[in-house]
């Protein structure tokens, strides 16, 4: 974990002249949120979003100091830039802005999947920015402007995957400006965080959509059923399965690999114990079931739960 | 749904002279807890527990009037006895029992699934008792008779499977019962019930214990930073799979067929997911996760999420 920056944050200067918050979905106009409120973050903070309806909410939500109206004008004068879009949309957002970024600046992102991101953006870069992946692990079911709030990292985690060779004091800054948001930060190599976000996150939501689709092709009376006893469990799935579809298809298609092999092996578990309880294996059910139950107590014991 | 007993509950007449609670589990203690309370539901409240170190705790718990012995005593002089056992104890217990009961009597249950519990009881049944198969979909992720609580079942449904030609008026009595508990009550077949839990509750359940065993599998540091992680999705499905294992090996043994049939259709469904996201087909992943919050929207909308 990066040490805080106590000293900037003592002194009250704030860590950033101006940040350009690129993209005012959840995260982005939580991270705004933040940032307008703290003073510690950044002395203005500029908002840039492509939809102009989603431009006009930020003007009266009063979440950020101006709106600009193009994303050369959000990025002119910004010495951060952070890239809030889908992951699919990262390489074409970041190909217009970079042109327009001030020598020395900081491009950093919020992207679930970190390859990705990284292969898109990398060839893109000029020598005199300094680029810093990074990831809040922090979201809600709800999207859009009107669905963020300045505490939805605090606590949480952000990762981040510097690049070989990559400014530390870069990494740094960036480390600092979750914590102002009261994340806790670690950094990794972006394999190893794809691999990670596959199994805690990835495989989760893709699960939960699936569910709700299987329950949504019953029949009548068999669907309006599942509704009415959600309760029994299935409730449980639904809530992640209620996330945004742009940034789950996105992340879907740029962490494939990982994903796809999360996914096998749930579904060779799931084969197993389909086959225990076709043959009436008590010791293995039971086996997995005692799995599971031992999670969830390591959980409780690290506060995760 | 059938209708409160009215009458009854405003003349303060009990519904039941005696009710014998047979296991004081999470819904047993439970059940045992809002009767005592109520006194509306039975004049005495008789509670037996296979386990002794159960009995002793009910009896430090003064959750009953009184804790029997043996299950003999327990259902001597009760007008309604209610199996609260795991559905694989149910025939060694109701066919322990079914001697002692009075004429007339009420034998009722509470298993998460019918039609075994049909199957094993219906042979053992005296002509001079009624047998009222139910099902209380409440529940929570932890067991044993500290576990329970008199409000465990308010608001939520309680299924009843009467077989075919059976005492109306019983299984009225026993509707009323869990009416007073607060439930709402409703009646279906027992092929039905079991089929609408398959995909409410029991796949559910196997899926989030498969995917913690699934976790628990990885190695060294990926599984402690499943757990670390856990907030961004994971965790939601880690309270289900908490429940208990000797209850759940006995659910899915005993709805196999209706279990390995929607476990296969989810896999289907999650293996199209799969060949959507190798392929790049971006229109069918969004389909999917379109439907994920249709369900969570339908859900919200009649209150159940």
């Amino acid at each position: 974990m990066t040490e805080p920056l106590v000293e900037r944050t003592a002194a009250k200067e704030p860590l950033f002249e101006r940040v350009a918050v690129i993209g005012l979905g959840l995260i982005g106009s939580s991270l705004a949120r933040r940032a307008l409120q703290s003073g510690t973050i950044a002395r203005e903070v500029v908002a840039y979003d492509a939809s102009p309806s989603v431009r006009a909410r930020v003007v009266e939500l009063g979440i950020a100091h101006r709106v600009a109206e193009t994303v050369a004008d959000a990025v002119q004068g910004a010495d951060c830039v952070v890239l809030c879009v889908p992951v699919g949309a990262m390489g074409v957002v970041a190909a217009e802005l970079i042109p327009h970024m001030q020598p020395g600046a900081i491009l950093t992102d919020v992207g679930s999947t970190k390859q990705s991101v990284i292969r898109e953006i990398e060839p893109l870069l000029r020598p005199d920015l300094h680029f810093v992946p990074a990831h809040p692990l922090a979201g809600t079911e709800y999207s859009g402007p009107d669905a963020g709030f300045s505490t939805l990292f605090e606590g949480r985690w952000t990762l981040l995957t510097p690049l070989e060779g990559s400014d530390p004091e870069a990494t740094a800054r960036v480390a600092g400006l979750w914590q102002l948001c009261g994340a806790m930060t670690r950094e990794m190599d972006a394999p190893h965080h794809d691999k990670a976000l596959a199994i805690v996150s990835h495989l989760p939501h893709l699960l939960a959509f699936t569910i709700c689709g299987t329950a949504d092709d019953l029949e009548g009376e068999s669907r309006n059923e599942v509704l009415q006893f959600a309760a029994s469990g299935f409730r449980d799935f639904t809530r992640i399965a209620a996330s945004d579809p742009v940034m789950w298809r996105d992340v879907f298609l740029n962490n494939r690999e990982a994903l796809l092999e999360m996914l096998a092996r749930f579904t060779e578990d799931a084969q197993a114990m389909a086959r225990a309880i076709r043959w009436g294996d008590e010791a293995f059910i039971v086996d997995r079931i005692e799995r599971g139950r031992r999670i969830r107590r390591s959980l409780i014991e690290i506060k995760q739960a």
